[in-house]
């Protein structure tokens, strides 16, 4: 293995690695299946959750109140809360993984090297995937739909306050699966805090780590892996409204962006306003936020013209989470490119804008996975892109970036048949050419 | 910043980071150049070169001098040395590139998300690269090239005993792109070791390191930064003879993948033989490879059949990267897979069948980045599959897997283009759907 561990080579739990191993079997023998085969197991799973709905919300009720005793957060409590109507739309979810297409199986390249020397190049599932999730129930359901259609296996570590809806819905997608041709060792669940550390020196059996969670957790997982590791991070999003602004599309966006729902990483954080129309449309902008009770803060530039909070330099890099906007005032569209490419967390960033000059400069020049003409940042989601679903979005450089649905979980391989083709035939010496003939 | 550095966030060189940051820019601008000027560089690097060639063979003699009197092995020497010929090739080879497809620009989605709002999914440079490689003053060439023609910079190392070769290339470099509409911050060069240290820290403007070398080199830059890394490393390749194996191809295969360039990555070090055809072959296998000088070491099942040193354990995981090849035989395919896909690093592995059932089965299970039917695994490089040059072949799961060439130095961009769409219109309560129609 080239791949293997030189940071934390001490494995401690013989039981995880046999559990890992026999992920990577079930794996193996999940990524050869047909597209039908791997339809059918979804659609046990579905049967099975409909028909255990009652178990399911039971469970869940009593991670509720366990957590409600112990006085964690509303907001984590509403996340925790599964409810029939959140179960319901999640089975709905995993049908419609059903309907989308096959991301594994695909010819890339298929090119005649040679007289009967073909090379293909086709998609193929990347291997076992370990998943951290929030104590979000219904996130179990959709990663293991789409981990299953990708062909991949799946190692999950839920929130501790999920910990019995966790273990019923495995247990339910156990039993479903074990009617099926996927191997029930392909989706497995850790339940221990302490085996994340574990799972991070897996590197000879997982091949891909998705932790969903802040940026500092994201930050500690890339640090203490060898394994690659898929950033679905939060996001610090920017809005730039540039000089040529059609102001009513300008607040409209505004609002959405910041309003619609302040917690997602797709919200923005920071408004950029050019300062020839900084003074015509901030008063109308600060009271419609404050009507949406946004709590404002502006640079010295900002405050000249509303009497808003003062911003420090700290909030331009600060993701708020909440209804609170920093303002600030840049002279032109590349000051605002600048202040993005330096402060953003290249998730999302938007340009508002009738100049199509200036939104085409944005688009190209801003670093960041979506880049956003006169729509709200709010779009930027794998079920908005079509992708039917998504297991987070990245904001790495490197593919797969943005939202992440069924396409981002393939690699590919490369196979090359021939007829007994060797590569002394095109040495310089002798002198023969590959074609290379496309297909 | 959310892929920032916490194993290792203190930097001591300013002047390092300064470059980095030069380079950086550079690369925001070389990202969105047309093709043309690209390419216009490109030609202007190759004339240079040319025009220079009296003083860069001057600069590698005087390496090479240096090298052969500190006595660095034969091998490495002659990768140092560059001559007029070396030097030609890597010349025609920068023009080759010009002549490559843009990998940047290219859509990969297209799709009308509602009435007005669309959205893109278009290749672009992932930013700036980090190559650390060899002594092989023709590889700067090569990778400069490759950069540039896919809108990346880069930050070049070079082995130590090429510097004065690594110089004389970057500076005539310079001077070209000087003319041209590349920055010339966009190729930069580090000219100690100690600043391998530094680049691997610098993940605020570096993108991707691409370390070419031993396993174990490979594995301590992976263990000391939080940079994306791209595995070009060695690799441990099988050949598997399968019972209905034509005996002819079998042995043509065999002595190409391991004797026509054994110091190749892409070279096999281990057969494996189906114990029905072992008795039949390995008699006229060992013949044919002991007339080429290969040394043979078998397991206790191959000693049997043939006269050869015993094979250990140790064995079946060693790249030898010399003319020495261990033998095994196996009850069947699947004991040939299970050895594999336990040994191998998942490089390159081939199968020798007449069976479509065996060959499919072999290509299907095996978990390479190349897998092979009734050919050499020498056919696994860049140029050979068509992608008129490669940065390295990458071992890793995730893509860029296998040869890397200009395609898979690339990233892409979401963009989406409204006119003052917003969320809020399609979330349940308002109840517009989003169309998603492939345009």
């Amino acid at each position: 293995m080239v791949i293997s561990n030189t940071k934390t080579p001490e494995i401690t739990s013989p039981s995880l690695i046999e559990m890992a191993q026999s992920t990577q079997i079930a794996a193996r023998e999940l990524a050869v299946l047909s597209t039908q085969q791997k339809n059918q197991a979804l659609g046990a799973i579905a049967h099975a959750l409909e028909a255990h709905t009652k178990e399911i919300l039971a469970a869940n009720e009593a991670d509720y109140q366990k957590a409600e005793e112990e006085g964690i957060p509303k907001a984590l409590l509403a996340r925790l809360k599964l409810g029939e109507k959140k179960l319901k739309t999640a089975i709905t979810g995993v049908l419609s993984v059903v309907n989308l297409p096959d991301p594994t199986g695909i010819t890339e390249i298929h090119r005649q090297l040679d007289e009967g020397l073909i090379l293909k190049r086709i998609t193929f599932p990347i291997g076992v995937l370990g998943v951290i999730f929030e104590a979000r129930p219904e996130a179990l359901i959709q990663i293991v739909s789409l981990a299953i259609k990708s062909g991949n296996g799946v190692i999950l570590k839920g929130g501790k306050e999920a910990t019995q809806s966790c273990n019923t819905l495995v247990e339910i997608i156990h039993q479903a699966l074990a009617q099926t041709q996927v191997s029930t060792n392909a989706v497995q669940l850790l339940t221990t805090r302490s085996e994340i550390q574990e799972l991070l020196k897996l590197d000879k059996y997982v091949n891909l780590i998705i932790p969903r969670g802040s940026n500092s957790f994201v930050q500690y997982i890339q640090a203490n892996t060898n394994i690659a590791v898929l950033g679905h991070a939060d996001g610090i999003c920017h809005l730039y409204i540039n000089k040529v602004a059609d102001l009513e599309k300008a607040i409209k966006i505004t609002i959405d962006a910041k309003t619609q729902y302040p917690a997602a990483c797709n919200a923005i954080e920071t408004l950029l306003v050019d300062e020839e129309i900084a003074p015509e449309i901030l008063p109308k902008l600060a009271k419609a936020l404050q009507e949406k009770e946004v709590e404002l803060r502006g640079d010295s530039q900002t405050l000249k013209i509303i009497d808003i909070k003062p911003a420090t330099s700290q909030d331009w890099a600060t993701e708020y989470c909440d209804l609170i906007l920093s303002i600030k005032i840049v002279p032109d569209l590349e000051a605002a490119i600048s202040h993005i490419n330096h402060y953003g967390s290249k998730h999302t960033d938007a340009i508002i804008t009738e100049d199509p000059t200036a939104a085409s400069l944005f688009l190209k020049l801003v670093d960041a996975a979506s880049v956003y003409h006169n729509c709200s940042t709010r779009f930027a989601d794998g079920f908005r892109y079509g992708f039917g679903a998504e297991v987070g979005i990245s904001t790495q450089k490197m593919p797969p970036r943005g939202p992440v649905g069924l396409e981002g979980l393939v690699s590919y391989k490369y196979q090359l048949t021939g007829n007994g083709h060797v590569v002394a035939t095109y040495t310089t010496e002798n002198g023969k050419q590959l074609e290379h003939k496309d297909l």
